[in-house]
C-alpha cells in the first residue's frame, strides 16, 4: 500500500470538476464539483442517522440501495436541509440535468449539498453550476473538486493509495469536507471515495461499514451530527482488478479501503473548526470494546475536557470525570491515565509525576490520552481537538 | 407562597456560617460553610450518577439512607474527589471535627467539597474551616454560607420562601453553587436547602426527588456531569407544622419545593460560565414527556445551538438538526418553530417571517425556544445558556 497523487482521479477511469457558481457568498471561492466514472460504478453509501435527514441523503440512499451508479454532484454553501418539498423536486432537477450532460440515466447520479440548513438551493446558480462543471470534467481536476466541496475546512483534503491485488494494482482515491458539526455516528461530513477496482455491491458495502465504523465514526469535534452527513464509495473496475468477496484480495481491498478513510478521518479532526490541537483518545481494560468506545467518546465529546486541552492544562480530573458520566460501569480504583508516556493517575488517585511532564505533552500539537479503566480485553481509539476561542469565533458568525 | 429573606436561614432552628479558610488560591474569599439544625433533622438528598463518586457523595448517601442528619459543612477549592482512600479517610475526620463541636454524633454531619479534582483535602485548613464555622454560626449569615460555597460562581444564590399550610406557615430557604461541570441527571452543582416544616423521611425524598426532576435536571450549561453533585433538603420541623404523606399540606409542600429548586435552577443557568443568554427550550407534540425532554436536552446541549445564541443569530437549522439527531423519532414535515411568538419554521421548512424579527428576539437577554414536533401530548421543557468566548476562556485557565 502506498500514497500516490490524485485524489479521487487517482483511480482509472474517474474525471472531476470544482467550479465557481456563487452558492457561496464568496464569488471566488469554488462550491460546485463532479466526480464521473467512465463506465457505471458499484456504489455504496454510509448516511446520516439524523431524523431531519436533508433530500439528497435520501436520494443518495435509494441509489445505494441499488448499487449502481455513475457520478455525484456536490454542492457547497447551502445543504438544502429542511426545504420541504421543494428540496426534494430540486435534487431531482439536478441530477436530470447532470444525467443529460453525460448522457446517462438520473438515478445514476447522486447529490450532496452542505452549508446552511433551510435555505432553498439556489436552483439557477445550480444549473450554472452543472453546466460548468460538465464542461471542466477532467482527469486533472481531482483537487478542484476537495476544494469546491469545503465549508468552515481551512484546507481541502485529499489522498490516493495504491495497493497491489493478487490479479494487480487498483487504486482508491478520496475527497472530504468537515469541519464543524462533526460527531460520531457518522462524522458530520462528505467524503466520495473512487476505487478502479471492481467489487460487488455487497461486498464493496460490507467493507465501507467496517471501514467508517473504524474512522469517520471515531472522531468528533463538537458531538454536533448534521442532517448531510454522507459517505460514497464508486468502485468502476476499470482497472481490471476483480476483487471477489472473503478473497484474501477482498480483505486487502478492505484494510486499504480503512486506511483510506482513517486518514481521511484524521485530517477532519486536524481542520476542526478552531482546532489547535489533535488529541487521540485510546481507552483500554473495559469489558468489552463497546464500552471502551463510550467511554472514549464522552472523554472526546467534553467541553471541560476540549478547553483543557485548549489552555494546555493537564487537569486530569476533567477527563476521569468524563471516563465516570459515560454511563459505562467501572472500579475508579482501578483507574490509570497517561498523556503520551506520563502516567498521571495510579490506581484511581494523582500518581507521582512533574506537573512540567505533564504540561509538556499538552504544549505539543498532538498528543495521546490513554485511560486504563480495569483490567478487561476492550479497548477503543477516538480522536478529538480541543475547543477553542475560534471555535466560538466561527460558529457564532458563520451566517453573518 | 411568597419570597422572604434570609435564605438557609429563613426557616425557624437553622443557623449558618461561611468563613475565610484559604483553601482557595485567594486569602480573601470565603470557602468554607456550616450549616446547623438546633434540633435533629430529616434529611433527603439526590447526588451524581457519575461512577467517579467523590468521597463526600458517598458518606452523605449513608446518612440518608438513614434519614436523619442535623449539620452540613461544604468546602470549596477542592473536591476531594479521586482522592483514594485517603479521600473517604478526610470525610471522616471533617464529620468528627464539626460532631465534637456541635455536641452531635459524626453520622449526622453531612459533608460537601467542590472545586479542583485530584488532590488531596489540606486538613490543616479544613480544620481552621471548621473551627471558624463553628465560632461564626448564627441565624444571620445564611448569605456568608451562600458565599462560601462559590467556585467561577459569580453571584452567591439564595432564596427562600415561605408556604401557608393548614397547620400554620412553614419555610424553605436555599443556596446553591454552580457553574461549569452542569449537566442534567443533578446539575453539576451543590445546593443545600432547609425547611422548619416537619415531615417524614420517605416523603421528604418523594418531594426531593420530584421536585430536582423538574428543575435542577432540567439545566445544562455544559454537559459535563461532575463527581461531587448533590442536593440535601433538610426537615427541622422547629415551625411546629407536621406535614403528612400524601396529604393536601404535603402537596402544597411539594409545589413549594419544586417552585424553590426551580427558582434555583434558573440561577445556575444565568450564571452559568461565560453565558451571557438564558434561553428556555420548550418542545410539545412529542408522543410522550421522556422523548420531549430527550429532544430539549439535545438542542440545549448542542454546541452549535449555544453558539448561535452567543452570536444572536437565529440560525435555526442548527436547532432542527440537533433534535433529529436526539434518537427521537419525528416527522419532519410536521416541524415547527418559534423563538418567542416569532414562527420560524412552519411544516419543516422556513416560514414566512421577517429576519429581524428573529434577531430582535435573540438580542434579548432571555428568550424561548419552542419546537412542536407533531401532535403528541409529550412536552418539556429545558434551560441552558449560550457558549461564549468567556467559557472557553474560564476553563481554559481554571487551574493556571
Amino acid at each position: 500500500m502506498k500514497q500516490i497523487e490524485g485524489g479521487v482521479c487517482a483511480p482509472k477511469g474517474f474525471k472531476a470538476a470544482g467550479v465557481v457558481a456563487n452558492i457561496k457568498k464568496s464569488s471566488t471561492k469554488k462550491d460546485c464539483a463532479l466526480i464521473a466514472s467512465e463506465v457505471p460504478a458499484t456504489v455504496a453509501g454510509m448516511f446520516t442517522k439524523n431524523v431531519m435527514k436533508a433530500p439528497p441523503v435520501v436520494w443518495n440512499a435509494a441509489a445505494c440501495l441499488a448499487g449502481k451508479a455513475q457520478a455525484v454532484f456536490v454542492n457547497s454553501g447551502n445543504a438544502n436541509a429542511a426545504t420541504g418539498e421543494r428540496g426534494a423536486e430540486d435534487v431531482c432537477t439536478t441530477a436530470g440535468w447532470v444525467a443529460d450532460g453525460l448522457g446517462i440515466n438520473a438515478q445514476h447520479v447522486c447529490i450532496c449539498s452542505t452549508g446552511v440548513i433551510g435555505v432553498p438551493l439556489p436552483m439557477d446558480r445550480i444549473q450554472n453550476g452543472v453546466s460548468a462543471s460538465l464542461k471542466a470534467l477532467s482527469e486533472n481536476c481531482g483537487s478542484d473538486a476537495a476544494q469546491a466541496i469545503m465549508t468552515t475546512d481551512t484546507v481541502p483534503k485529499e489522498r490516493a493509495i495504491e495497493v497491489e491485488l493478487s490479479a494487480g494494482t487498483a487504486r482508491l482515491g478520496a475527497i472530504a469536507k468537515g469541519s464543524g458539526m462533526i460527531a460520531p455516528n457518522m462524522a458530520t461530513m462528505i467524503s466520495i471515495i473512487t476505487t478502479d477496482a471492481g467489487i460487488d455491491s455487497q461486498a464493496l458495502d460490507k467493507a465501507l461499514r467496517a471501514a467508517v465504523n473504524a474512522s469517520f465514526n471515531c472522531i468528533t469535534i463538537d458531538n454536533d451530527m448534521s442532517t448531510s452527513d454522507t459517505v460514497l464509495c464508486f468502485a468502476n473496475g476499470a482497472s481490471g482488478v476483480q476483487i471477489e468477496a472473503d478473497s484474501a484480495d477482498c480483505k486487502a481491498f478492505e484494510s486499504a479501503l480503512q486506511e483510506l478513510c482513517v486518514d481521511m478521518a484524521k485530517l477532519l479532526v486536524l481542520d476542526g473548526e478552531g482546532a489547535t490541537k489533535f488529541v487521540e483518545i485510546a481507552v483500554e481494560g473495559a469489558q468489552n470494546e463497546d464500552d471502551a468506545k463510550t467511554i472514549a467518546r464522552a472523554i472526546a465529546n467534553s467541553m471541560l475536557v476540549k478547553t483543557a486541552f485548549f489552555g494546555q492544562d493537564p487537569n486530569w480530573g476533567r477527563i476521569v470525570c468524563a471516563a465516570g458520566y459515560s454511563g459505562v460501569e467501572f472500579d475508579p480504583a482501578q483507574v490509570g491515565l497517561w498523556l503520551d508516556t506520563v502516567q498521571l493517575v495510579h490506581d484511581g488517585a494523582a500518581a507521582d509525576y512533574r506537573e512540567e511532564d505533564a504540561a509538556a505533552v499538552m504544549k505539543q500539537k498532538e498528543f495521546q490520552v490513554r485511560l486504563r479503566v480495569g483490567n478487561g480485553e476492550g479497548s477503543a481509539v477516538f480522536w478529538t481537538c480541543d475547543l477553542s476561542h475560534d471555535y466560538v469565533s466561527i460558529n457564532a458568525d458563520y451566517r453573518s
